[in-house]
């Protein structure tokens, strides 16, 4: 059945447009009177994860407040470590908290993957299929992954970290066993971005959340194969692929021929056009911070935003949107953005 | 008198040299025994900066210990806020907290500035004049200043953070008051450097730890200005400008004309000498995670970079040496460079 709004999906066909496609990272979160009210009925974010009416629930909410043109299914990457074997919880304030951590070529051969992993991972595909219903044609629905690189950083850390150290030491004292795990997270991503196509998402996005720590040699080395392996893996609808902070390894992200290539907000548009051309759909960037100013500001800054990316883009910001962004602003950008006539 | 080892001040000087001096940010600290000797017996971090016979004996030791090129004073970027008039504490394994932060107008108009403020941080000079003797000519002594930004993020943030969102929203929200703010905090740190060259300072540094949380646009307005005031008032000993993650405004930042400039380890040297030519000297940027390898990857890589970046080289890491960083491989990078040969 057709979507009523499709413009994101033409948009990643390569399409000329009316306008860009607008969504935000994170925008199924605390920026909603509505998402706090359910979340603070729970337990915890896991519960909310792992309960498939209530993500479906979160993950609609912002299509009907916000009218963006995309929802995305309320999750958290760190379901594939969880189905591989290696159980984390989320700490109030602190965020993810791996009791056990990996420190061995044994704690990394006892990990199951591919798809005996990803198929225990029912609830997230339960949340897709309500979603879909629930959303009724309005507008696509995106599944993610966590890239193989950022789940290692945690399965090695055990908890976010400014430096991610353990694990990029891993990758020099180690690097075949690095090469082990990257594998095996690489099959289980697929199995398990397959099976979220199969419930029926419409496009899957990878974030790399913590590729900025390190530089353009290890990017080639230990993500950029893996990336590609995935591209080259689902074939059934848009690829985005994210890889934040990586500034350095552009090009060769370009070259893994995603549908669009998302950015950070500390990348210049005109300078990533020069690097990967004008072909390519980019997706980003705006400074999640810009939200907390005036909505003059917003929107001026949108237009330059706009004029700078031109064609061949999808608006969003170049981080998820910070909890306590005043939603009035938030509603002001995606306005702003659906105003902009090509 | 002269220096016995004048090898960083000559290639500061654009000389032809015979191979790249060498230094590590953060060598003064915890990955020396004797440093965690020192450090243990006392109440906490400010009290080993605020005690001039402790700060000298610290600085002194990688001297001793690692044979680097270079001192640099041991001491800390908050003491700027501090002599301003907004205290802070370092509490152990948090890292710096300001009880109270600036919110308003009136907290910043509050602020001391300029010579009366610096004037006041006499344990800095002491402990310059302390290391000067015990150094007996035998390397140039470094000191340092935090940046302007960096030093007004801690301020309005009043602790670390990963996203410094507030400090970055103050910019968009208040920018006529952040340009105040800077403003002082830029007065201050002039004077600060010359008080710390009256004290016998042979080099001095500007870190921009949190450069790279903006981006061009942002780090245009907010911060090249202030950068490019700091640099044309040290006119006495060469200024190296470390602004970390801006990998957007190198070109800005070396147009400032610091006699070097400090790169980090995502930058890929080839690509930064395309950016700001043959001339300027670059100092960087190993990874500190590199020296987790064995010893012959060190080497390896040790090679590799000085090769990137030919002649006009300081070599250092790209960040602070971390502090498990065994102490034998710290040792072996440093006889690594000092065996190249141009």
């Amino acid at each position: 059945m057709k979507l009523k709004n499709d413009l994101l999906l033409r948009t990643l066909a390569g399409e000329k447009v009316e306008r860009p496609p607008v969504w935000l990272m994170r925008q199924a979160g605390r920026i909603l009177p509505e998402y706090r009210a359910i979340r603070s009925s729970l337990s915890g974010f896991v519960e909310l994860v792992t309960t498939p009416d209530l993500a479906a629930e979160v993950t609609v909410q912002p299509v009907d407040r916000l009218d963006v043109d995309a929802a995305i299914i309320f999750s958290d990457i760190l379901v594939i470590p969880e189905c591989m074997g290696l159980h984390y919880e989320l700490i109030e304030k602190k965020g993810p908290f791996f009791p056990k951590v990996l420190e061995s070529g044994s704690d990394i051969s006892k990990l199951i993957e591919g798809k005996s992993a990803a198929d225990k991972l029912e609830y997230v595909y339960d949340a897709i299929s309500i979603t879909k219903k629930k959303l009724e044609q309005r507008v696509p629905l995106i599944g993610f992954a966590g890239a193989p690189w950022t789940l290692m950083c945690y399965m090695i850390e055990g908890q976010g970290s400014k430096t991610f150290s353990k694990a990029k030491s891993f990758l020099y004292r180690e690097p075949a066993l690095a090469h082990v795990l990257l594998e095996k997270l690489t099959l289980t991503i697929i199995e398990y971005l397959k099976n979220k196509i199969q419930a029926g998402v419409d496009v899957v996005q990878v974030f790399d959340s913590w590729a900025g720590v390190l530089n353009k040699e290890l990017y080639s080395e230990f993500c950029i194969p893996y990336l590609k392996r995935i591209r080259e893996s689902i074939t059934d609808v848009p690829v985005i692929l994210f890889s934040k902070g990586a500034y350095f390894s552009l090009e060769d992200i370009a070259a893994c021929a995603p549908n669009a290539l998302g950015i950070d907000w500390t990348m210049t548009p005109s300078v990533v056009r020069n690097q990967v051309g004008s072909d390519i759909v980019l997706q980003g960037n705006m400074d999640p911070c810009n939200l907390y100013a005036s909505k003059e500001k917003i929107t001026k800054e949108v237009h330059t935003i706009s004029n700078a990316f031109g064609q061949n883009h999808i608006f969003n910001l170049g981080h998820g949107v910070y909890p306590d962004t005043p939603l009035e602003n938030v509603i002001h950008f995606v306005e702003s953005v659906k105003a902009i006539k090509y």
